[in-house]
């Protein structure tokens, strides 16, 4: 599988056509007339062709794909769904190793070559959930990269144990701290965030706190994180997923938080949610903030939604921040391919000679209409090796 | 086509299996053993079954389906769009003829049965669009069911003309009266809907009108609207369509315009748009609104996006209105088939013996699994006459 081969006719990012030719594991060239180089042909027939994409925020460890239909009763608030789940983890059997290979295998077949997964870390569950990602990880070491955040996703400081937890979660090889609402789910902002930057200090590793607090406590907390952030030097290591607040109307309080994140290097992450407020990605982009994209829980006890495409929720991106127009459309990838590397500070990702061999076949006449229709996958490469084709995987899952 | 067939080991809305007989396009039986009955058959292998799919609101006249892409770069305001529009439609050749048909090819492929669509009439192009979607709905007669809105879109006041037009389009056999934007388009509110229900009182026909306008100038003409239909005595016969104004975060400008619609009997048209302020569809119905939903434009001028799925319409009306359990998704189901219905005063619609035999399958384990996940379709019958198999229509498009 390190052979060379051509990708003939091709057409990166939706320029003219061309050749790729891609040698252990890397493009090694761009450029008519390569398909003549003697190596293995792989037939375009003038698809486009684009990076791999980034999946920069789900929770491999809690979807029910290839599982029964769950009946979904549970109650409105965000604790109701925190406690159904932990409810529910052992007695429905959602075993993290055999469902995060599901949900891989599906991704792999969507084109997606990179994932930053959290991972729920509990004082029931203890490491239930990080080991068997870790397992999942080491299962598809060789077709995708996959990055792990220890999430307490039931609360830190108002489950007493979890953040020795973390602790052991960070020593077992997570790569990111997460966190979570540090006002309206564990009710202390200051103990939260200074137990959280703490671990990240420890460890040497980023963050990436959930932050689904809306309006003016959303802004308290992300105020709280700037100062941490300045204070102890992590600019460029922080990452605030969902961060609804951003999303609210009152540019006098909006405004400010974008100049902050520009300031200290602080990135988002959107799933450019219907029902939430949500980031504004273009005004984001033009303040200099690094933005991703991720599909979050995908058919889980949370919610009925999902299917793993990040292509699609490149449509999700232009149709919540009314994306119309071609140039709008091809930000919207730019999320969920560079913007999702940017975050995760990826080595080699692009389409250029010398960059990591991981790209995408879409048959589309545009990048804009790749995001628009998001057609099935015609062919996915990851590390130089086809992963999947015309959109089945070519790997198994349990 | 009008021989007896049965549909064998179906779940009507994800029931007990059964077996569903048809003969003369109606459902005449629905019960066990009745692919006993010597009928043909065609085995369901245990598929949902639910009822035709009912597209409220689209522009069938507009699409670019099977154009090569086009390219947007329109500006941003409403009046851009229209505008762009108008001086595009000759020069890319966007037949309305052709394009309606393709559309319609589309939507039976996915489930469709019914269509309401809004028709451009305007100073330029005359009847172009009506006789263009004429055309298409007598083609297609035997297999979809068409309603047509003679639309003013390009504003009616302010592009004298108009009105008269619009006259001819209702003698032309228009079964609907449109209108748009009283305030922000036309300028005129009363001029404006004056006219609208002149015309409905005329023809004894319905209206559905376009109404995007947000906040307190969209409540304003909808109680111009409410005034003119109580004075009319039209109740029961005028939709809303959009009706942003009712996603407005303020209860008390929203509460009295919905008690108004029920008391009025007005229905409400959404197509749930996750980036504009969109009707509550659960408080709607709760206080007995009619609540029918649509694709609008299917990849057209204005925007690159839909395909024409009605089912994953009802995705979209989950996601807009945070829908997680299961009774709410079966909610957003019932919007996008018996809420067209019901807005569209179709009659014998249903999965019952006696009904139109006007229905889907869908291999999804539930209601709720079919509305997220909006697997293709198995199999599409129109009133006795298979339409569609494995996602692909068996009708040809131009």
């Amino acid at each position: 599988m390190t052979s060379a081969f051509v990708i003939r006719n091709c057409r990166p990012m939706g320029g003219a056509a061309t050749d790729l030719l891609v040698r252990d594991g890397r493009i090694v060239g761009i450029g008519a007339g390569l398909a003549a180089a003697g190596a293995a042909i792989e037939d375009a027939q003038g698809a486009l062709l684009i990076p791999g994409l980034v999946e920069a925020h789900t929770h491999l460890d809690k979807t029910l794909l290839g599982m029964a239909w769950y009946r979904n009763e549970v109650g409105p608030r965000l604790l109701d769904k925190i406690d159904n789940e932990r409810a529910s983890r052992k007695r429905l059997d959602i075993d993290p190793a055999r469902q995060s290979a599901r949900q891989v295998v599906r991704s792999l077949a969507l084109g997606t070559t990179h994932i930053r997964s959290h991972v729920d870390v509990d004082t029931e569950h203890g490491m239930w959930g990080i080991e068997g990602v870790m397992a999942t990880r080491e299962r598809y070491r060789d077709v995708i990269d996959i990055e792990i955040v220890a999430f307490p996703q039931s609360g830190l400081l108002r489950r007493p144990g979890t953040a020795e937890l973390l602790e052991a979660a960070m020593r077992l090889g997570c790569e990111v701290v997460g966190g979570l609402d540090p006002c309206a789910i564990d009710r202390d902002p200051k103990g939260h965030l200074d137990i959280v930057f703490g671990l990240a200090q420890r460890h040497g590793r980023p963050i990436d706190i959930h932050l689904h607090e809306p309006g003016e406590m959303g802004a308290f907390s992300m105020e709280l994180i700037f100062e941490r952030t300045r204070a102890l030097g992590m600019q460029g290591k922080v990452t605030v997923s969902h961060a609804f607040c951003l999303g609210a109307p009152d540019r006098e309080l909006v405004d400010p938080l974008v100049a902050e994140l520009a300031a200290l290097d602080v990135a988002i992450m959107t799933t450019a949610p219907a029902s939430r407020p949500a980031p504004p990605v273009k005004r984001l982009r033009q303040a200099g903030v690094r933005v991703c994209a991720g599909n979050d829980g995908v058919r889980d006890t949370w919610g009925p939604y999902g299917n793993a495409d990040m292509l699609e929720r490149a449509t999700s991106i232009g149709l919540r921040n009314n994306f119309r127009r071609d140039d709008e459309l091809a930000a919207a990838l730019d999320i969920c391919t560079h913007g999702g590397a940017a975050v995760m500070r990826l080595k080699d990702y692009g389409i250029a000679p010398g960059c990591q061999a991981d790209f995408v076949l879409v048959d589309a006449e545009t990048i804009a209409e790749a995001v628009a229709a998001h057609p099935p996958r015609r062919l996915v490469v990851k590390r130089g090796k086809v992963v999947a084709r015309a959109g089945e995987p070519l790997l198994q899952a349990p």
